[in-house]
């Protein structure tokens, strides 16, 4: 059986993961969700990223914020807010119950790996998810108003500071996911795919965990990344921003080399198919496709060209 | 100027709280509340006579269901019980928040006290309401069904089983709150309250801390109880049941004695008139009034009778 892996972060990632659910059983996919953005708030263990693909493999997403669930109430964080408490990461009702039976979880000593698997089971979703570590591997951002936590940086200052350089220093010393190792090095693995998440915030914190990035070097199965990129700008988040402040061109190609040997093949957008013969001459495979995803459709077609990349590149 | 002290419990305690607070100031009134029903619940500190006065004062309390907040949404706890969370405790979003807001303000160092100035503050309530302690001082029930944590038999088993011993050893070992030691000296107290809340459950914990028992014995002011049965029956709650699980009569006149010498006073629902003779013969003055309260004009009529009765006790 031919067996595949995701790699992913928050929201863009999480839309070709449900595309990929649609055309994979739970036998054949599996994902790995990025940590790095875990945090610990007003006594609670917030995993966004690990949350954000449960509930786009719940059906439990919101289309029309982006983040969080359908059908949220916010009385919680309204009434929290009135009594002098922190109200800048906003958390819904029902949101808020995942946090808490989360935190109660490890509180009472299951690992993060446990607790997701425990958390997907109850909302229904089939499909095996590790997260990237077991150990707190807290991306931190060095930025013009200091170094801060991750949270701090996305969500309170909602990423305005000018960002100098992501500190991925947790993360390497973490220890990677001994499952997603062991995948790695399954001889029916038939390709991993990078999810169109950014790849300084979102991909990064993965790649920093030295045996994770080895394992996906050394991997008998080709790779492949999705551009986050459309026309040289994120759908959504600071991807092109944090770019430009890293002083990187902000184009696709730009990423193709930032992922360099780890990858196979790279999935570049309509948009920006000028730049297929440039990354091609870097030595990528590249495959034309639409990357932006609006619809559940656009989402199966882009798991399905992903796929289709991955058979050839095999 | 006189002062008060009213010392109160659960849901009948507060609406005698209520009415008193509709006739003196907040320079003249001050509450002392029942703590041995806090707990700890899913990482929260949860206070639930504290909040039931702070709901009551604050006009949020939910007349429909005698407890908990008014227009609140129960979208937390539906999730968390979906998750395999306990539920048996029913927390809406918003009560949630307090509770949060006061274990977060408890972590940071803050005392009980500090928390319920803080919060009654937010909640716009100027009358001074203290702790009993800042001390935890769990009251846990020996049954039937084993020793069991306050509110395990008062909420999760119902109050089910039957009774042998209200354990108040918690109590016994927590230093009583100096402010209210310092109150009940004080040259201008004209008069202390016991509302009618549950004399075993909501009372008994204050006054099995020696120093408070011994300042509410000492006072130079009046000391009156407000019979918590009506017709020898709670009117909410499981007072007479313990009594006869105690193998106690279920009568006022039985809560009378079970005060003792601490009391100056009495009031006795009209409904037990018969009972006046008898509690007059030991001793104790003896006032005969409306003490089941349904509007808020109940409230204030009950708190009038009992100032007026302090005030040809002094």
């Amino acid at each position: 059986m031919s067996k595949y892996l995701a790699i992913t972060g928050g929201v863009g990632g999480a839309k070709l993961a449900l595309g990929l659910s649609k055309i994979l059983t739970p036998a054949e996919l599996a994902f790995v969700v990025n940590t790095g953005d875990d945090f610990q708030h007003i006594g609670l263990h917030v995993s966004p990223d690990v949350d954000t693909l449960m509930y786009t493999l719940a059906g439990l997403d919101n289309p029309e914020t982006g983040w969080g669930r359908v059908g949220e109430s916010w009385n919680f964080i309204e009434t929290f807010a009135g009594l002098g408490g922190e109200s800048w990461f906003n958390l819904g009702d029902r949101d808020l119950a995942v946090h808490a039976r989360r935190t109660q979880l490890l509180r009472a000593g299951h690992s993060l790996s446990d607790v997701i698997h425990l958390l997907y089971a109850a909302n229904s979703i089939p499909f095996t998810t590790w997260p990237m570590s077991d150990d707190p591997a807290p991306t931190r951002v060095l930025t013009d108003a200091g170094e801060l936590d991750f949270q701090h940086y996305f969500v309170r200052e909602r990423c305005q500071p000018v960002v100098k350089k992501i500190n991925l220093a947790a993360a390497g010393r973490a220890l990677a996911n001994p499952k997603v190792l062991e995948f790695l090095s399954d001889p029916d693995l038939a390709g991993v795919v990078i999810c169109p998440s950014n790849p300084f915030l979102s991909i990064d914190p993965l790649l920093a965990m030295p045996e994770l990035r080895s394992a996906l070097a050394a991997t008998q199965a080709p790779v492949i990344a999705i551009s986050p990129l459309v026309g040289g700008d994120a759908v959504k988040g600071p991807t092109a921003k944090i770019m430009r402040e890293l002083g990187l061109p902000q184009d696709a190609g730009e990423i193709a080399s930032h992922y360099g040997d780890l990858l196979d093949g790279f999935v570049l957008d309509q948009t920006d198919a000028d730049l297929e013969i440039k990354i091609t001459h870097s030595g990528l495979a590249v495959r034309v496709a639409q990357t932006f995803m609006q619809t559940l459709d656009d989402r199966v077609d882009l798991a399905q060209t992903a796929l289709g990349f991955l058979q050839q590149l095999k």
